[in-house]
């Protein structure tokens, strides 16, 4: 039999409606043939209120006590998501982590997925069990312990399964119905994608289009894993939501797939620094240590011996930056004029595979923004995606005027 | 390091404050030397919630599934228990019942505990942890999955701990200070009791005074586990609430330990059945297989080669008895003239292991019942035990009665 996995989020088992609802979506594709692996997250809002206790309990936690708390949460939708598939006469039965196993390496609340061995899963499948339920976000340490596995642990666990069982697909149901080419609630114009490469995915969810965790698609992208995002609150037929898939299957598409943003970036510019070995290695050393997430660097052209360094984080880690480059300044590790924070950019990329092999589409995209008067604070570039920082009060202009040139309300 | 096992229910861990509360009685314990093994139950509420989404999703459930979802309450407990115990600065851990292992058979949602191994938290003891905490209520079964151990199954997994540890005591904390002579809602002259015999304790139990599941007693009582019930509201001294022991252990006691009721209580005499043999068999095995949990039993004296059958149940399963008896004289399987049924009566009951040696009890008690005007409609006597049916309306009269008759307001 082949093997389908779907994954069913927060939203779409928010109560016992929702989880039977989703279970007929099971049904459906049990009817099809398909042995199904399930995986479900916490009922909404159930994990938020474990984390809750645990924070209120222990600012400090065990992070192993934290596990054990937090998973509760999807051990009790997958009991409840197998009864119900049981009350349909579809032969169905939960898994928590630990019973798979789901072996997980020991880094508690973070932990990386090591094995899945299908065995157990397999002879029930052989037995005549239609659908395993299987707990999200969770697996067991080497040491016996559950192991959580971070944010967008369920959406990460259903590739793995779909990996260790060679599924034909892994259909992630969620409260969207497709991967966009922009975010339709700042651009009206935006299409759903039918098809999008894992690549040009990667780009769009760590640059804010949070359809699927970086981690879930970088694991489909290693293991070749068809992963499909779609709605669980519309009537679905085979081709609805969004393939994720390898660029090889993508025939036609358009040179840009998609523009993201991400709002509440800062702008920090350190002035006169001196232009020397190390210097770059000292402040952004410093700035992760200080737990600053920095996105883009920039560094001026030299004049007589001094430049200066600018870089982006977001908003929220600005005062503790200016506090860590302060610190290593008092204590002359480095000599630097001033430190300017502009905490009022936004950050808007053009992403697509198609710039492999087209040129000038940082030439029309910078032209693009210069028509409509908007002034570029930082560039930068990659493979697939060029990225840009300007005032954020033009952030929803740029993408609408992007989305517009690069005609991503049209079919590729 | 002698062992102590400390229970908390489900109004004692109710919320983080009570969690903290019941942490710091641990706390006190391990401060004087002991290596604490704590059960903990489901914050109160957790459950029912859980119970009722299973009983929404499946009337007739799959009790594999209900165990899986049910038994995630305990867990959360024990994981914010054991992070509340690290803040204190306690080297605590938390214990699922698969990870012990707790070993069960395979009876889901009433599962039998076999056994369990001490070597795991033995070992953790060895390297330098105070508290081991369980999550109370389940285990695993042979085939890997978990089970549950159905009503009272905390206080169980207590005592079982305290007998494969051979604990020093097994404590149970919950929202009453003790065992008492009779309840005190409706005897102001109730007596808190220093010490019970097991025999008493366990036929207050099933007489209704639930403060102990009887599972829990029985068990105590075969491993020679002392069992100390105390409350988890007030300050607690080593001698507070009330021991439940071995009768050696008790050097003075009173005749008659308490006096228990059991309220809704109905009183059911099948009229003129034939008197030969077979025929009690017949009405009780039907009764059986009908769910009705009958209690006294008396047969009248025959007449003529016919006589009366009378017994007790709950009020509340007349009507399953009502409809199986008469179901059965429609197949000709049981000839009866009447079936009569009295919804108005309640059982009082004098226990104490006194009563062995020393005879009149029972003439006292009668006596007693006779002088307040109070008919008897049923007796039934075991070793330590005498138990009535009278008009519920008497009820709380008798029980005050007897509880003066008997003296139980003096320490014996």
């Amino acid at each position: 039999m082949p093997v389908l996995v779907m994954k069913f989020g927060g939203t779409s088992v928010a109560n016992l409606d929702r989880i039977r609802r989703a279970a007929k979506r099971v049904g459906v594709e049990v009817a099809k043939g398909y042995d199904v692996i399930v995986i479900v997250s916490a009922m909404s809002g159930r994990t938020n209120e474990l984390v809750g206790w645990v924070d209120e309990t222990s600012p400090l936690y065990d992070a192993r006590e934290y596990d054990a708390v937090v998973s509760s949460g999807e051990n009790v939708t997958a009991g409840l998501m197998a009864l119900t598939l049981q009350e349909m006469d579809v032969p169905a039965r939960s898994w928590q982590g630990w019973q798979v196993p789901l072996k997980t390496n020991s880094a508690h609340s973070q932990a990386r997925i090591e094995e899945i061995p299908p065995e157990n899963i397999r002879a029930k499948f052989a037995e005549g069990m239609k659908v395993a339920v299987v707990a999200g976000f969770q697996g067991i340490s080497p040491e016996g312990r559950i192991t959580t596995l971070g944010r967008g642990g369920s959406d990460t666990t259903a590739v793995a399964f779909a990996a260790a069982f060679e599924a034909e697909r892994c259909d992630i149901y969620t409260d969207v119905d497709g991967v966009y080419t922009t975010d339709p609630r700042i651009c009206d114009k935006a299409r759903k994608l039918d098809k999008i490469a894992f690549e040009e995915m990667l780009e769009l969810a760590s640059l804010g289009a949070k359809v699927l965790q970086t981690r879930s698609v970088e694991l489909a992208m290693r293991y070749k894993v068809k992963l499909r995002v779609l709605s669980s609150f519309e009537e679905q037929s085979d081709e609805a939501g969004t393939l994720v898939c390898d660029e090889e299957e993508i025939m036609e598409s358009n040179v840009v797939a998609g523009v993201a943003y991400s709002r509440d970036e800062a702008k920090l510019t350190v002035q006169s620094v001196a232009d020397r070995p190390g210097i770059a290695a000292t402040i952004f050393t410093t700035l992760s240590d200080a737990g600053v997430n920095v996105d883009m660097i920039v560094q001026d052209i030299s004049e007589e011996g001094r430049t200066d360094m600018t870089f982006s984080c977001p908003t929220d880690q600005v005062a503790r930056a200016e506090q860590a480059l302060l610190a290593i300044k008092e204590k002359g590790e480095l000599n630097y004029a001033e430190l300017l924070a502009d905490r009022n950019v936004a950050k808007v990329s053009v992403v697509g595979i198609g710039m492999r092999s087209q040129s000038g589409v940082a030439a029309k995209m910078f032209k693009v923004l210069s028509d409509e008067g908007i002034n570029i604070k930082v560039i930068t570039t990659s493979e697939i995606k060029i990225s840009v920082l300007i005032d954020r009060k033009y952030m929803e202009l740029a993408v609408q005027a992007l989305h517009d040139a690069f005609e991503l309300h049209k079919t590729g």
